[in-house]
């Protein structure tokens, strides 16, 4: 029997891992789903990832790609999976992939969404997902700086420690800045994503939204392409990949 | 100065709390709030509880009752307290309270939710404040079941380990299982829990809601007074406190 391909989308709890990719002696969603691959599936079974979360990153859209020769059904796969792994993490759905897929490369978008809490009181169950953040954000503001950022750009301003070589070019789509109660959502969708891009605009709009910056200063900062210019990095618990499309 | 009495509403995430009761060499409750109560308000200052919760039961209403004589306005003591407690548990409000008070003889009614997710795959992200059954449950006769339950009765059938010498008789007021979407949630209202109690009438429900027994057999176990003849324990970690009234 050939190997087939089966794209597999998978959600965790960032806490307790030390981001996606496989570090030998660090817990990863990566390691321990390749362990729980190669226990079904046999020992050169492997799984690659869409997108390298970071430490602490959540995600409930995270996909990843699976050869096997196995002739368990697709729809059975997430539950044989799911029985193997930790509580903390989970595949949600299993798909046939086309041969020729190329799991990083094919990716047309992805959408994180960072979550804020601004209420009077931290919200402790929900604390391992948010930034808690009591002072006032000014949302409108926010979201219109964020406006700024959309289509193709040089993101340097926002990347930690760019390689000089490599190109720090993406496409953002979409960069909206929405209050719901206590709680404020940034849902940014992309072609792809810097290390801590994600992370350094949600700082920089939310140093914006607390005063230091006018909505149109988002335009020379991006424009500046130079990390220093912009705001501080948030933290990792309030960021989630919602979904990779193809 | 003459003290005075104030009422604090308290939320925890229970996972890394042994209970609510201040236990040398345990992290707890109330011991993680003695010490900010100590910081804030001298080394004689303490805090009483309304409720014991178990090792993992997490609170978004526990009630707590300090005596201070300190000046501070009542209404800043959340944002004192909540400067000098770990990330996981939180003081939601403050107010006044009756110099006579019995923070736990004068509860008129307690609320406790009990939530189960029902869906295909584990909701990795709720996973510490649920219990995860994925076979199908009979909402309808576990809610028919759970009505037998109301008013005054004798509940040594849900009842950990019972001291014969004490009273098992208490009265629920409320006992609702509702379905949205995936999720299951048991309301059990009432004014006071044995030990253990609601967490035994949850595995009851869900054994019964597996088809174990028909809603009427609750009766009998109830009537039994025999903890032996009830279901399972149900896991901590899907119940929560939800407030106490006075």
């Amino acid at each position: 029997m050939a190997p087939r391909n089966v794209k597999l989308t998978i959600a965790y709890d960032g806490t307790d891992f030390h981001g996606w990719q496989i570090q030998p002696g660090y817990r990863t969603a990566q390691g321990v789903l390749t362990d729980a691959v190669k226990d079904l599936f046999g020992p050169y079974a492997r799984i690659c990832g869409a997108s390298r979360t970071d430490a602490g990153v959540h995600a409930l859209g995270q996909v990843g790609l699976i050869q096997i020769d196995s002739p368990i059904p697709t729809e059975n796969i997430p539950r044989a999976l799911n029985g193997k792994l930790p509580p903390d993490i989970a595949v949600t759905a299993a798909e046939d992939a086309p041969r020729g897929i190329d799991i990083i490369g094919d990716v047309t978008s992805k959408l994180y969404r960072y979550t804020i809490h601004t209420g009077a009181v931290r919200p402790v169950l929900d604390i391992r997902y948010c930034w808690y953040l009591w002072h006032p954000l000014d949302i409108e503001a926010m979201h219109a700086a964020a406006q700024y950022l959309l289509g193709r750009n040089d993101f340097r301003s926002f990347a930690a420690s760019a390689d000089r070589r490599e190109s720090t070019v993406r496409t953002i789509f979409r960069c909206d800045v929405a209050r719901t109660g206590d709680w404020v959502h940034i849902d940014v969708e992309g072609d792809g994503f810097l290390y801590n891009m994600v992370r350094n605009i949600v700082g920089t709009l939310v140093d914006l939204g607390h005063g230091r910056w006018t909505p149109d200063q988002m335009k020379d900062i991006l424009n500046a392409r130079d990390r220093t210019r912009a705001g501080r990095l948030a933290p990792a618990a309030g960021l989630c990949l919602m979904w990779v499309k193809y």
